[in-house]
Order: C-alpha cells, then sequence, then structure tokens
C-alpha cells in the first residue's frame, strides 16, 4: 500500500520532514499490527494554524490516537494535546543538532490538566508509541489484545531461544556466533 | 464512598504508603469524573510477586487502565507495563529524599518492545495521569468523552475570566485582590 | 493608574494567575520608564485559540514588542513567537513546583526561522525583559534612550559608593551596617 | 559585495576565528534581507580594551543590533552588553571542545539590570540571532517587516508542501525520494 | 573451555545479547581468577518470569554472588536484588543509544531495605564487578585472596615501570615511544 | 553496650564528625542484625596517613567488610578500596552544603582494576550499605542469612498488611488514619 | 582594625554587596594568616570600567593574588584574569536565586591562554581560595610556610581527636555528646 | 633536551600513561617558558604510597607549583594536594570513556581547608595549569613576568590582525582564506 490509509484511526504526525526517519518506526509498528494510519507533517511553528485544525478535526475525522514526534523546543506533541481530547502520544527526537533533552523537557512538564503521553526518544521511542496507540485500541478490539499478547510472548521467545543457546554452548562460542 | 470500589476499571498503585498523598490527586480526578478504580499499595522491590500477580490478573479482573506511581528507582510503573498489555501510566514521585530525576529517567527509557507511558512528576503528574486515563476510557464512553470536554471548556473559561478582570481592573488592582 | 493603557506598545503576557508575581517585576520597570503596556493571562495550552488570536492581532493592535513568561512546559512564549513578526522575548518562571531548567529548554531550543529572544529566569529574567523591551523602543526614541543611559550610569554609581564607604570604614564596619 | 559594509547597522561579533564558520549564519541571513551589516573577531579575553571601545562606540557608529557569538565561558556577549545600550543579541558556540552548556548559562544568567537576548545554539542560533535583529529592524521599516512576513509565509509553504506531497504519494514513497 | 561451568559460584546475567561484548569483560576477570561462573541472557522486561525464578533459585543452584548488567531504564540489577539475598553487583551498560545516565540512576536510587551495590559503567564497570565478586569470595578463600593481592601488586607495579621509564628517557622520548 | 566493639568484622568510616548522623543508619542495622562492628572517623584529605594505615591493616585486624561514607568530593571510599583487598561499600553524604552529586560520581567513576561498591546516598544509602555488608557476611553465615531472610520477608508483610488495610477500609479513610 | 590595608599584597573583590557574607570568609582566613588585604564591591558588568583599571593596575598597586567571587553569570573572575598577570582565584556564589552551576560553568571554561585558578563556591569556597592565596605567598615566606604547616597539623589533630573520643566513648555516647 | 630536568620546580604529574598525550599540554608551555619541570605518572589508586611520598617530598626536593591532571574520579589533584603545602593545580581529562563531568566534580568540591586550584579540561586546561603555574613563578622573577606580558600582548596582536584582516578583504574573502 503506497497511499494513505483512507479511513485513518491513529495520526503520526511530526514538526519537519526530517523527523520522518524516526518516525517511521511508528509506521512500521502500525502496519505490523495492520492499524489503519496516516502520517502527516506539521509544523507547531511553522504552521499554526494547520496544526490547531489537525487537532480540532480529530475526533470527526475518525482519528482514536495520535501519535506526535518533535525536536528541540518540541512544542507540536503539547500543543497538539491541548487542541483535541484524543490520547496524544509525544515522542522526542534528537534532530537538528538539538539537545535531546529539551524535546524531552519540553513534553514531560505540562500542566496539570492538560495530559500528553510520553512515550521515549529517537526509534525506541516511535516504535513504542505505536505499541502504546495499540494497547489503546486493543482495548476495544479481542482480535488486536490477541496479536499483542502474542508479539509480547515471541519477544519472550527470542530471548529465552538466546538464552538456552548461550547456555548450550558457552560464552565464547557464543560470542563467535554473534559476529 | 469509603470502601474500595467493587468492579474497578482503572488501578492506581505506589510503591509505598508515602506516595499517597500524591497519587491521592489521580483519585480525586477518578472521582470527579465518576470513573470506578482501586487504589493500591505494592512494591516492586517488597512484594515482587504480588506485583506480577496484579499485572498478570489485571485484564481478567476487568480493569483497562492500570496507574502506576513511583519514587526513587521507581521500578514499579515499567515492570507493572512488562506484565500486562494494558496501558500502563506512569507518575514520578518526589518522595523519600531521592532525585526526582531518577524516577523520571527509570520510567522515560523503556526498551523498545515495552511501552510505558510517563504522565509527569508529583501532584500535577498523579493528575494528568487520571486525565489521560479518562481520555482513554472516552473512546468508548460518549458520556465520558462529552464530561472531559466540559471539563476543558471549563478550565479555558476560568483563564479567560482571570484576563477579563484583570483587564478591566488593571494589574495593580489585580495583584492586590489575589492576596 | 489603575485601568491598563489604552494604546499600549508592549504586551506582557503569562501562562496563569501564579506567574503574575513574578511577571510583576516587568510591569514595574515598564512603568518606570513610562512605557505604554498591558498585562495579559493567555495560556497556550488552556486558551489556544485566544493565544493565536493574540499574536496575529498584535501588530495591527499597535503593539511593538511582547513580553511571555512561562513555568513548566513554557510553550506559551515560542508559540506566540510564531504568531507575530514582533520581537517576543521570554521569560522562565519557576512555578508550580516544575522544574525551571524545562521552562528555559521550551524556549532556548526553538527551530531555525522562528526567533525567541530568552532573557532569563524568574524576578531578574522578568525585569530584564522589560529593560530588554526598553532597549528596542529606545532605537527610536531618543527620550527613551536618554533615561535609560541615565538609569545605567545610576546602577554604575551605587555600586561604586558601596566600594568607596567600603574602603572608607573597613569591611568588619562595613558588614555591621549591612545588618 | 566582498568588503565590509561602509555604514553597518548591525554588528555581528565573535571572540575567535573558530567561531566563524558558525556566525556565518547570521551573515547569510542579513545579506539575505539586505540588512547592512559588519562582521568583526573580537575577544573578551584578549582584547578587552578592544571590546570595551566596540560595545561604548557602537551607537555613534550607527549600530542599532549587535549580534555576539561566543563558546566556552563566553563572556563577550555579556560584557558586550555592559557596555552599550543597543539590544545584544547573544549566541552559544559549541567551539574548541568545551561543553555547549557553559557558553548557554553565562549568557541566561546575568544580573538584573543588564539584559542579554540569549537566542539560542550553534547554526540555528546564529540563523534566529540575525531574524532576531531583522524583527527589531522591521519596527522601523515597512518594507523590511513586508519582506520578513513574506519569508515566515515562505516557511509555511514549505512545510505545507512536503504534508501534501507526503499525503498524495504515502509515507513509503515519500522516504523513496527523500534519500 | 567452551561450555558454561557445571556447579557456576557467580552468575553473570544481562538484559539482552546486545550487552555481551561489554559483560564479556566480567567473564574474563572471572576466567582470569579461575572463579566458576555462568553466563545468562535475561530480560526484566521480556522474560520477568524467569528473572524472578533465577532471582529465587540462585541460592540453592549454589550461587555464591551475582553480577547483572542493563542498560536503559535498567530495571534488571535492582529487580534481581529483590529476588534473593546473595549480594547482586550491578553496571550500568550504554546500550541502545539510551542515556547512560538512566541506567546509572535506575541503580543507585534503591529504596532503603534493598541493597544494591553498583559498580560503574561500561567495560570499566564491568571488570570491576568481577573483581568486586573476588573481593567478597576471597573473604573465605586464602588462595583467591593471596592471587587478587598479587593482581593489585603487579598492576603497581606497570605504573611504576612505566614512571621510571619516563624518568629516565625523558617525555620526549617517552611519547614517541608510545605511539 | 556503649564502647567500641573489641574485634569488629566490619569497619564503618567517614571523613568528618558532620557524617555520623548519617551513617548512623549502618550501625543501627548492624546493631539490629548482632554484628561485631566499629565506627571511625578518618579524613582522607585531613589525615591522609591514617587513612591508608587503616586500610592497609584492615584484613589483619579482622575486618571483613569497610562501609566509607562521605560528602563533597568524597575521596575517601576509593582511597580505602585501594588500599586494602577488603569489599568497601561507599555511600554518599549531601554534607557540608555540596552538591550530592559529586560525591556520587567521585564514587561511581573508579579506574578499572580498583573496584568500589556504591551503595546510595544519604540515610537510605547507609542503610543499604549494612544490609550490603549484611549480605556478605551471610555467604558465611546460615544464622545470619536466615535472619535476613526473615527481614526481608517482613517488608514484604509490612507492604501487604498496608495494601489489605487499604482495600478494606478504601482510600479516604486510609489518608485519614496515616495522619 | 577597621579601615583597610594600606598596602595590601591579595584584593578580595566581588561583583555585588550580596556577596558580602560569603567572600569575608575569605577575609577571614587571610586575617587569621595576618596576610595584608583589601576587599573591595567591584562589577564587571555595572562598573566595567572600574574592572578594567583594577585588574590594570594590581601589580604596581602591589597586588600580589586576587581573589573574585561572584554569582550568576559570574564574568567578573574571568574578566579580571583577562586584565591582569597576576594569579586570580575564582569563587562562585550561590546568590540571588540564580543556579549555582552557571557561576561554575563560567569560571571553568576559560578559554586556553587566559588561566583561571577556581577555588570552589560559597563559604568553603571562599575559605579555600585565601588558603590558596597563603599558599602562593608562602613560596616567598618561610614563616608563612611554616604557620600553614601548623594550621594543616592542627586540622589533621581535630580529626584525630574526634576518632579518638568516639574509640574511647563509643558511638552512641560520641552522638550524644554531638548535641 | 630528552631527560629530565636535574632541579624541576614544575612537577607535572598524571594518573595514567593514556593521560600524556593531554598533559603534554602543560609539558609545552613550561618549555616555552623555560620553567625547569619533570613529568611523571603517579597513581593515586594504584600507587598511593608513592602519590603520598611525592606530595610529602615535594618542597624538600624544591618543587614549588605540582599540576596534576587525572580522568575518571580523578583523586590523584585532591590527594596530592592533601599532601603537601605547595599551590597543587588540577586538570581534569577525558580519558577512558568515562564523563569529564566526573573529573571535574572531584577537584572543584574539596573540603574546606585543603585547597585545590582547579584550572579546566584537557588540552585547554593543561596550556592553562602551566600558564597558572607561570603566574605564580612569575610573583618572584621579574624576567618570567616580563616574558608573560609579551605573550599575552602576542595574544591579542593575534586576534587584532585577524579582526584587521576581516575588516580590510570582508567576511566571504576571509572564509575563503581560513580554508
Amino acid at each position: 500500500m503506497s497511499r494513505q490509509t483512507r479511513k485513518p484511526i491513529v495520526g503520526v504526525i511530526m514538526g519537519s520532514e526530517s523527523d520522518m526517519e524516526v518516525m517511521n518506526h511508528s509506521r512500521e509498528v502500525l502496519k505490523e499490527f495492520d492499524v489503519r494510519h496516516e502520517v502527516r507533517i506539521i509544523s507547531a511553528h511553522r504552521t499554526s494554524a494547520r496544526m490547531s485544525e489537525y487537532g480540532r478535526l480529530a475526533v470527526s475525522r475518525g482519528l482514536k490516537v495520535i501519535i506526535a514526534g518533535a525536536g528541540g523546543s518540541a512544542h507540536l506533541p503539547g500543543m497538539t494535546a491541548a487542541e483535541t481530547i484524543l490520547p496524544v502520544l509525544g515522542v522526542a527526537i534528537n534532530a537538528k543538532n538539538k539537545p535531546l533533552q529539551a524535546a524531552v523537557a519540553s513534553q514531560v512538564e505540562m500542566p496539570g490538566g492538560v495530559p500528553l503521553y510520553y512515550m521515549g526518544e529517537n526509534d525506541s521511542g516511535a516504535k513504542n508509541a505505536a505499541l502504546g496507540a495499540v494497547r489503546i485500541l486493543a482495548l476495544r478490539s479481542p482480535h488486536l489484545a490477541e496479536t499483542y499478547t502474542e508479539y509480547v510472548a515471541q519477544m519472550a521467545q527470542r530471548v529465552e531461544e538466546a538464552d538456552n543457546l548461550l547456555f548450550e554452548i558457552g560464552p565464547e562460542a557464543y560470542i563467535k556466533q554473534m559476529n
């Protein structure tokens, strides 16, 4: 599928084209779980009206969860959370030579009354934001809950298989076969 | 109501009795929105088996969202997220003379694959965690969505009224009536 | 004068009533320099539409400089800078038990293309933001430039008088008369 | 134009030749907006007398705004602000293996009474410092205000075009054409 | 020896295969001191039941010391310490693009009552964790105490030889022979 | 017992009399577990020869574990670890208006080859250091192992009793009886 | 003696009257060692010309060492070091609600070529700066070297006496007599 | 000259051979100013007795200043300062993958009574430590004072020449000739 989904239930937004590589990790997880989604470039500072509109129309457009990634001063996730009542899941991005810590701080110090769900930074943050969306959607989809449970079991299995192999052949052989 | 709710859909857990004062802000919001909930003291380090069991049984007990507050090394929220597929919303608590930053770091650096939703620290974090639970639950409850929308409108109104009064009487008079 | 100025050229805005005590230091300097100004409570998260409107109308309303103070995630200064082409001078406020560092980070990591002038934190930041507004306005007002030059000379004089007294009576006597 | 402007209204100064690459981003913006400017190497520590003189003569030489970039202990911007009543816009530079944080701290903690406008770090900081100078100069130049408004509109347009393309061809195709 | 030791007295565990390269420094020291040990991959988040079991059975399996390395939120060392009464020596690992500071904070802020011995980060941390295990085991093994004392003497000797050579041939010649 | 133990197996040392209140938490735990110990004031900087001697004679005096607490630059724990082959358990103390972070950094960055076991800061750090000593000593004392196991069970029981009471009477009544 | 010394060899300068309480610790040490000194209030930002002059004339006025204390952006010590070839010993002061870290960073990141001797923060920093001046002056004064050696011996003696008393009466009695 | 100086007045010491490249910057400055010096590798942790002896004998061996560089927990400079009454100038080294901040913290938080002169980090810190030694020695050597004054003048001249060239040929040409 190369076009955007027609009726997305998850919106993945980011402040700049340069965030695309990181936020693609959200997209891949959503695709893996077969969740309808859209990917958008919306800047809080350069296209503030568009950002406001995106947040205000999200519910009526059928969205259930918004994932917002941003770097630098990273106002996008918090400002979007202010424009909608949907859960907005934030991701901090280490972009444009800006310190990551600013993008985190800007997201984890929201005022009481305006919740933002901070999911982590960069690739693993974008991945976990999508898994976070799946957990929320799974609350009303037994099928998604089942698929997610399987996903968790497979993660465990991979670790256990590695440990079993390590136990069997010993660390020296294990390290050799890693390379 | 002085007893715990019989069929809670939100579980508010904390690592120690000393976290109760902070986490009570979650409870108050849930009560204000009339969301059935339970409040529990469960320590990741002192009662690890109980914590595992709480996470593993959460879905079958009918819970939809877990709010977990912890201070210090703050392993409770992340470990609970590892035991369930429900959304686990984390709160960092500045307790016991431990630096808050540790409780934050322990929650915002979860490995890819195990999402934790970090909601903020102390009173405003606990409040926003409960509002975050409400946003998630509102996805399947038009009534809750409506109540939440009203809540947002009232927040705006209070700010606007303050600004209108300030405009009318001027800053000097305004500051006087603040005290 | 207890009412707001009719034709303000400096707008002092803040995200919450609780920021008033700090931002009053801006107001006092502007009053001392006889600069027409208004003081407003406008929340980026609770009244985002009002914030956008304030920024967009600022030029046509005759404002020349905006001073914006905020604590916590502190999106107000940066978002206002995105809505206007006027200089927006930011102040970080240590409010509501939030770490000051977040309010600083949110203001000093603006993306290239959207400048925000960060002036410092709390009381001295609010004071310097107003002095910063005066420096800008003095570029087109020889009278204001003269007043400001006098202000600088008086600051120097106070330090020199203290040093002269200290030299004359010696440190022990000086410390005694301090208390 | 290869020579320095004869009657500059913006002075771009830096503490060392090694800051030139970063501060060139200020110069490029000023050139793009056709603002007369000069670029100078003036060290607070190595040529303190020259620095004092530069600040003291700035007004009489016709300057309106000074942009000062420095790394390490970064005393240049603050000390220049102490020598003039012009707005001095500071930039922190990550130079000479020194931690950037020092250059920021040295600029954002000026004492009450001596305002410094901190604009950000490195390339984007230098760029925003120049845009900050433009915003100040635009207060008295309708032509500059118009050019700047156009600049803002073009930034928005570039983001919207990217988002439109992304919507049209979908994220997978979009990512491909990025590389 | 390529297989795991049959009756290990030190267990070296880590949260992920990607930690192996760092934790191999523990293994090398244990091998050098001829201490029976096992190396295991056990994830606190992905295989929490396996982690609990490993901790609970450690004493009965004959282990005396556990070395636990982890990156990111790094719950493994502290959670293992909660499941056993053996000394658990923690190592922070700078893995997976996560800030090291999180892995440190998660280990050095354990609640009163649940001790974790933090040994340092990355290669030197893993090395010192193994030396820490040797110091503990040497309390009941005169042979190990003697070997360790020799190890310390050799470290001193290497520094003294370097200093003697430096004194003899002078710094310029010394630097030349370093390269 | 008011005199120092005649044949101590744990030495509790600190750099200054002002550290006594914190390090007393180590003493209380050792006393509770009936472990023979001594408490000493030994400064790395003011009595460096005495510190060296204390470390060098520790084994022959019968000590098995040393607990060392220090604030500020906190060289005592690391320097003692360099003078003995016994396990030295470090505690960072927030003393004399010095930042705690320095005392931590000085202890957790020991060079490869010289292990120091960092146990935490202030009261809970001192407590855990003593518990850490108990865990080590329990390796050769079945009686101590049994006592410690009981201690762990009691900690769990206290949390479970609190949770049970909370469940029974509900959070509101619980909070009331807390005060 | 209540007047300033006529022919001072150590100059103690500070940026503001509010730094006097801290810097008085320098004065007390210099008095204790009978070192001729002067105490001055000189602001880098408010009286920059006076500061330059103080530095430039220091040698010819007979000064041998300058101690400079400052808080906030703390440019005074570094700028003074740029104006003289005397050793300038810096002290960071936690004054005026400014973060101490800024005053430290501003002093420890001086550019290569302009040395500043950073001695520590607040009371102990001011005390050590004076002791640092004494160490330098003792290089040419056998009498001062002897006095200083005695001072060091007395510090050791006080610690040893405390330790001896503690050994004799035991920790419980010792703690009692502390209060 | 390839051998060590016979009668050194400055001792340059470092904790490890790996610090040599950084500390060589001290040596080069001392050589440039023709100051007799020695360079030594002395580890606080690996050769603590040697370190103590070096400090205790420094005065009688004719040393006037000690420069001590160290990385990681960096106890060498502070411990050396505890063993001598000479000025000990500290340098923090970013060595062995350890965070520089630890090496700084360990040096700038010395207890009141034991002064350490912290000079900066890495190459510029080592350079400034040597210049700091020169400033101290120049107090009793008119020749050295003169040489140092010339050095300062040359630094100024180089900056002024760069600025003059920049003024003459303009920034574009200047940047070109830089590369």
